[in-house]
């Protein structure tokens, strides 16, 4: 008897039938020998109907208030799918995070999960029970109610599997698993079966944004091993493990996208230290994320820095080194909003050379300029014009021969 | 400095502007100089929705689980209310019922408050927060989420006054008290400044539904003196107490109608022990609650038996004696779809003679005629023509000059 954590995020629960389709499932994977426990996120929409709730009483509703009131929504969810389970007379009761035994620290609306106690939980599977979880949500060990921000339901699901030594952790969504490209832009871009943590998280980072960063690195950190699969097929999904030796016998496991992101020049800034610093302590002050930063080589004494950004910062940004630009006495400041992010991943790369060589090559044959350049062990992303992103998906996707 | 518990109902915290309302009387209370509890329905229409939620995925919900999925909507009003006091500047913090240490037993959607630990309230009154405790919820010794059922939320008003102490305890509601009789039948009815524990429950359960037996019971029990009041106006309401020696001078308090009664008559029933238990019996086995029972004097060696009992239990009723009927040789049944219940009440009735008579009398200068008459201490009831109510109710409170 096999002990499965099984994750079904908004859309997956979205209405009643939904509900009972999920219940349906649950049953089923009880039925075929295994204890289950479910970890359900609240009916989609319903956490933006509260927020919306939240601003009519108040301009900035406090973050322990908006904590209790959110989880209400999880709270709704396990209550219906337990009773839709029980419909089907099969035992099931529903916990919320606090009950489950989530302990979190207190920072409300994106608390950390400090710790679980799977007592109850243990209890209620050895009488039998289907376990219906909340994710998303915890307390704190002095009984404050918290909730984990985006992302908060799968880490909810991957920290309870930890908890419990559960053989598999199941994620099921609305898409098939982690594919190696976006398919609405490369139809022929297949599901990758098996991915290893680090490549999961470059490409949460990258844009392919199945799920977030902490999940994983949950996941990596106590060696959960989960599968992101979709809750309206039977069709197998993608599992995420530890790197095994034969993964690096493809160098490149996927073609991750990003659009919207916008380019800044600092133009002919004095070569000497400092004026870099000066310019990231002004956008790093302002709580802006940039991306990639690239410096250009020194030609007499003054070199271009450029940084890459999401395009909706850019105002913010601009604003922020505008003082700094005159301070260090730079030339000026140039920005290209309309570019987007292309990175190959793959834990081949460490092995394999010429990976870099046999992409650019591919957006040079689609007579695709590169703007920026970037590295990493097991990535390599480029900024190209945006107008081209989808031709130069498919070029790149195609030259790592990802589509057979 | 004093203590005040306040109560506010789902029609009065129905939408955010009335939330805000709320928030603003209750952070008056406390610029007035208390400290204060408030507790909280659900909004209004907020309880029927679950419900029709929880009857889209399962024919007959788990009591356990509803209960989890009701106490989402308490939820979600202590989190507004708390946040709209803290948009005016004040400190407030939110507790569901299990947080505020409304401990239960298991008998869930009409659970029984076991025990309550105030440690946490008296710990945020003390740090000069005000307290919004989830009403109508409870949890269990082991931690399962409980609901208490209809009027629960007045009860968590009183069970919280009675175990923080509470100078005085205010359930705000959409009347303005408790009145001399319904205004909407009598228009020269008044409202009562103060009527005692028994006189209130006599009122309850003839028919002036303000409040429920069982919280005036549990304020009677321990003493918790409250008052019933309207939150859409600043008019003083009804306080309920314990007898006071005044009160007697008061022959009647108030006049309570219940429409939407029906009377059986079993005829002609053998005068032999076990004829009245035979069918009773009957009706007591398929759960039907009956008021009034009149047995007629003995003519010959038969009597006819009436009872009342409420309108839309009368098709079960007649169903359940059915078979009795025949076996005890009784004549046949006759029923009256069209009665009415109208009901005297005050402790005054004990120290002064006449009363009932007087009552007879105004009935009988309308020409209204009484089918049954039921008396208990402080109460005398009649079962009429409801055709004839409006009228019926004109003449007795005037006849006890209650419009004064």
């Amino acid at each position: 008897m096999s002990l499965i954590v099984q994750k079904y995020g908004g859309t997956s629960v979205g209405t009643p039938e939904r509900i009972l389709n999920v219940a349906h499932r649950i049953v089923a994977t009880q039925d075929a020998g295994n204890k289950v426990v479910a970890v359900v996120s609240a009916m989609s929409g319903v956490t933006d109907s509260l927020i919306k709730l939240a601003r009519q009483v108040s301009p900035q509703p406090t973050e322990r208030e908006m904590d209790v009131l959110l989880a209400t929504g999880e709270q709704t969810t396990i209550a219906l799918t337990a009773m839709a389970i029980n419909a089907l007379g099969h035992k099931a009761v529903s916990l919320t995070g606090a009950q489950a035994g989530i302990i979190t620290d207190g920072v409300h609306t994106k608390a950390k999960i400090a710790n679980i106690s799977p007592r109850r939980l243990h209890q209620y599977l050895k009488e039998g029970f289907i376990c219906i979880v909340a994710g998303f949500q915890g307390e704190t060990s002095d009984g404050r109610i918290t909730t984990l921000g985006r992302g908060g339901s799968d880490l909810t699901a991957i920290a309870i599997a930890a908890a419990v030594k559960a053989d598999l952790c199941q994620i099921f969504t609305d898409v098939d698993g982690v594919y190696t490209c976006d398919p609405r832009v490369v139809p022929a871009a297949r599901k990758i079966d098996e991915i290893c943590y680090d490549e999961m998280l470059e490409m949460a980072s990258s844009g392919s944004k199945v799920m977030q960063s902490r999940s994983v690195e949950f996941a990596k950190k106590f060696g959960v091993v989960f599968e992101v699969r979709s809750s309206f097929n039977s069709n197998p999904g993608t599992v995420v493990k530890e790197e095994t030796a034969d993964m690096e016998n493809v160098v490149v496991r996927g073609v991750s996208l990003e659009k919207n992101q916008a380019k800044v020049t600092v133009l002919q800034v004095p070569d000497r230290p400092g004026t870099a610093a000066a310019i990231f302590s002004a956008i790093a002050a302002e709580n802006i994320v940039i991306d990639m930063i690239v410096q250009s080589d020194s030609v007499g004494d003054t070199n271009d820095i450029s940084f890459t950004l999401s395009r909706d910062e850019l105002p913010r940004a601009r604003q922020a080194i505008e003082g700094v630009v005159k301070e260090i006495a730079a030339a000026g400041v140039e920005t290209n909003e309309g570019v987007a992010k292309l990175s190959i991943i793959g834990v081949g790369m460490r092995s394999h050379g010429g990976v870099a060589a046999r992409m650019f090559e591919a957006l040079s044959r689609g007579g695709i300029n590169i703007q920026v350049i970037s590295t990493s062990e097991i990535k390599t992303s480029v900024i190209i014009d945006e107008a081209r992103l989808v031709e130069a998906a498919k070029l790149v996707h195609e030259a790592f021969g990802l589509s057979e």
